[in-house]
């Protein structure tokens, strides 16, 4: 049993205990919260857990070995830090840090101390992320060429946070999830909107090696709930819905080819109008299946598909989307963080994911 | 009655003939298309027509008022020029041309020479985007935030022609046509998928004064046909769907508010959820309406809503969205061609094409 | 405070439990259920309840005022006479009963002893069907032409219950709702699949007095979930569609009319095709105000919406539709239970559930 | 070539004549409508018809080997009666007549010359109820349990003319395509709303042998268009919606078991949860393929996949249905027209029109 302790009850915090209390390899042994309200309420539920009222007193029990963070980003830094140099395995919300400098020193940390690190970007661990994931390795998809994702709705708006900052880590994670090759720049444009001192819309560019290219729209200020990825391959395309009940991905078996004929300098455009299939998911809950994934990491000494890395690769396209707004919208080149073959690393984590190909719910 | 003339008879061409047939102040006298088989199936349609090889002729007839144009984009500016030089008014498919220099000369011919000059921008006489212009010019919307739009599908490729010069001007004219402020700057972004040696993907930001901002998706590498468009404003938010049969536009009474309170920094933000609306559109065609307005501007001597300064400016946005993306998407700044109050201008057009409130179809 | 006590911890009477005890007019004193396990996952929430075995120690429970029964339907009946015979209110699961006479004798039961019985057919408590009511309240759909619902999925099957009482008592209880006419007879047909002992699907038609029709598709063997209502009307027609996260209700204003013509025989047919509305609806859980509503008919002695006639009254549907399957499909006549001028009724009632029309969620 | 001859020319007559002058087998000599304008109106797009008057004039001349029939309802059986006496192939608009005597006499009277009797049920002849068949056929769908369609919208009324009779030819006509059981009864309940003497709504329960129901909704006051047929089989179950523009058909591997456990009663349900499957569809025109059809059965002298006995089916489905609505919906009786071993009938003509299946666009 992997003792855990978790800092922060406020929005995420309750459903991360719900998961930790009903996964049979941890023990939730301790939380944290300032507000006595918010501890009183879980006491009933979950009355084997010894609550607190500073996080630090988490960090510090030696029982705890596992720490998970679910406090305001700006609180991420230290609070990682010190369960790091602790000694402890950490689990933290996205994004990461508010920053890549810092995202950069946890990752560090966490792998000089050998300890494993998650960011909690919980899409990653969807069933129709994972569908998707799964489509790419497998090639059904081709060569990528492009993932292009709409998020917008009438959204809360965050004080002091941008849409960028907070609806932009989902789909900036799936992207580089869904495409193993180096990012090289990212472009950005916002705006600011209804007396808003931070964006409240935002298209963010991100250009991959291989001629991918990414493309993000966030928006606070829209009238319906959309959440829409397109995905465009070489051999087939997806779109991923994730407003429908049942029939989230969408896999198109059409596509367009090249045929030169010989003799003839200009080559053929030839349309390809196949058939269209929509893979059934599991109905599993997504963080009750990235808590068994850190318990598993943890277990096995294993990295999480959702690492320090890739929490560090989403800042980073963050923090650099941010800088372009800045400056004119120009782009802005960076390394991309993620290991050096993502795609076989990937797809050893991805096997101990993957469900039975025949699911029955 | 007019006496018109059409060039080109392909694709498009025998669309402009049915309907300026059918319209009661034009008669079409002669068309011109240098294949006999484009000639020949609708001589026996409209024997009344004249039809002849070269495009020249339409012009040259001293019988011909009016010319329509609706040949390949490179043959736009000599055959408009030829034809505003022998004193014709001119009904030209869209692009207006596939360069703002010849663009704005022929602007400048028009005015000197007193001429009505049409771009054919269909989608701007559709009863969707009549109604849309209708809901800001009264003011429903409140300030415009944002137009948004999506066009997206498996696309026929154009050959020598990017996916930007072909749906880039459906989107760029709508959305010139619903925001009456000055353009400042165009950024864009692109790539080139499959093969091609032109964009088939391309993302084109365009930024209006009072901080509205337009943003058009244009994409020939989709799997489904999305063609849908958002408009963000301060009191209500459109969403414009052209795939919908019968709801093309839903008008939702949603929004944000700044509720300031006395004695408290922080403003409070308050949500608006109210109803949603989907006003009845008739069920007339969009290329009848520009018809019967092009017979209406010659004759009443007035500007048309789509008139060379409109065509003009959605080439400098395509031009200026070239030169971007040849540039690493900087952007790209230039004066606004449109005329300087064109939502009086606008307006008193709109009257004359509105149609009773109490449609029945 | 009213102090209740609930029988049944199941599936549904966790909600019940859940939701009487956030009114703040009902205290839950007692609850029962024969399975231990059931009712231990509630003591750690619901502390403050004596949990007890058997049902009958809630109805002898001299404290408890109001008894809500949420138990397989062959106890309804004497679970509730018990219940009513002590001179408690009832609070009883749909449907009714599993047979008219012994639901009808609760129902002259609870009205010779002066005591409320509501029957608890929550979706009557939902904000999409009060606002339908409230449309047929004020005439806005004009004269009801018909209803016709299509309820249909991959059921759970209900062993030895066949889809017509498992889903029909939903769409009957909305039906009689909105259509306050009598009702005269019943016909269905129905058909049993997959090697079930009992229907998997029914078609049933109930029609009322003044031409009004209503009809009913049940089915558990659809391969995706439709949750479908029209009402068609001669001045408007509404589309329910409870699948729709936000907007379930679409009002037409749509219809024909038939204008004579003086001196002429044959009668005009005109159509309207006017726009379509989708009012906002508030967000909030049915059972709740469902709740609210028990309680307040309790403290102001008034007749619940879905009193024991309602109740009642589809008993009576569902059973003359299974005579009728029984039966060839002929129709089975009947007298409608409910009280004579429904719709005064039911307005007094409804203007206590109204919410202020410019609801802010 | 065939040498056809068509009477009637109004509103879907002109239809026939473009696809009859465009099919390679046929040669359309005469035509016959007896006003004047729809003459003329078709005689410049097609000159080299002979147009004529009076339909008798068509059918005596005795160059036309094929009359095709596309007048009201009423004259179909005297003017098919003396096409066939006259010893010609016979094209008739659905209904076949509007009684099932006339129409038993019309097959009568082909089988008996040996000439070919095509019932335009045109829906049978779309890619969409081709493939719907191919499945059926292929048994990809188990045991067909029931066949559910809803065909509604805010109709045109058809003088003299009950929805039944209008719209009830396209659901009952695929209904017996795709289910190759005998019927049993037939039971109706319909309404007549908006001052009509006709019914404008009507509800049509079809029992097959084998336990295998249908169900059809037919409406003319909706107010959407609705057009959605659901086919549940053991194995997988069937959408077609011919709403879609692209996705007509979705195929459901969902279903429902049972498992019977040894030493058990009672059988175990267990629910399958698969794919959904959109197969592609190619993009022609029923009527072309129909048309094709139609000139194959007079060449090769095979019955037509919609022969007289499959439109005599139609008309005594309805007629029954008449019958059972005015005689408080009772079950009508019937013995079903149509050839012995339609499944083995059928499939070899299903193979002469089903395309290949890598169909491109």
């Amino acid at each position: 049993m992997i003792k855990a302790g978790i800092i922060g009850l406020g929005y995420w915090g309750p459903n991360l205990l719900r998961n930790f209390c009903k996964n049979p390899d941890i023990e939730v042994v301790t939380a944290a919260d300032p507000r006595p309200e918010a501890r009183s309420s879980l006491q009933s539920q979950y009355p084997s857990v010894r609550y607190v009222e500073d996080g630090m007193a988490v960090i510090d029990d030696p029982e705890v070995e596992a720490v998970a963070i679910a406090t305001p980003v700006h609180t991420h830094y230290p609070l990682a830090k010190a369960a790091l140099e602790a000694g402890k395995h950490v689990w933290i919300e996205k994004p990461l840090t508010d920053n890549a400098e810092q995202a950069a020193e946890l990752v560090a940390l966490a792998e000089k101390n050998d300890l494993i690190l998650l960011t909690d970007h919980t899409f990653i661990y969807t069933p129709a992320v994972e569908k998707l994931k799964d489509l790419v390795l497998r090639g059904e998809l081709g060569d990528i060429y492009y993932y292009d994702s709409v998020r917008v709705n009438l959204g809360l708006f965050q004080n002091e946070l941008s849409v960028l900052w907070d609806l932009g880590p989902h789909d900036v994670s799936i992207m580089q999830h869904l495409i193993d090759k180096p990012m090289k720049w990212v472009q950005a444009v916002g705006a600011k909107h209804a007396g808003q001192s931070q964006e409240t819309l935002a298209y963010i560019t991100v250009q991959f090696e291989d001629n991918i290219i990414g493309h993000v729209h966030v928006n606070w200020l829209a009238p319906a709930k959309i959440r829409q990825v397109i995905v465009g391959g070489s051999k087939r395309m997806c779109i991923y819905d994730d407003n429908e009940p049942s029939e989230k991905i969408k896999v198109y078996d059409k596509g367009v080819e090249l045929k030169s004929i010989e003799g003839i300098h200009s080559a053929l455009v030839q349309y390809r109008l196949g058939d269209m299939h929509a893979p059934a998911l599991p109905n599993e809950e997504a963080l009750a299946r990235a808590t068994a994934h850190f318990a598993h990491c943890i277990k096995s000494h294993t990295q999480p598909i959702t690492d320090g890395r890739a929490g560090l690769a989403v800042v980073q396209v963050l923090e650099a989307a941010q800088q372009s707004m800045a400056e004119q919208g120009r782009r802005v080149y960076f390394v991309d963080p993620r290991r050096e073959d993502p795609a076989k690393h990937y797809q050893d984590k991805l096997v101990q994911l993957i469900s039975s190909p025949t699911m029955v719910r």
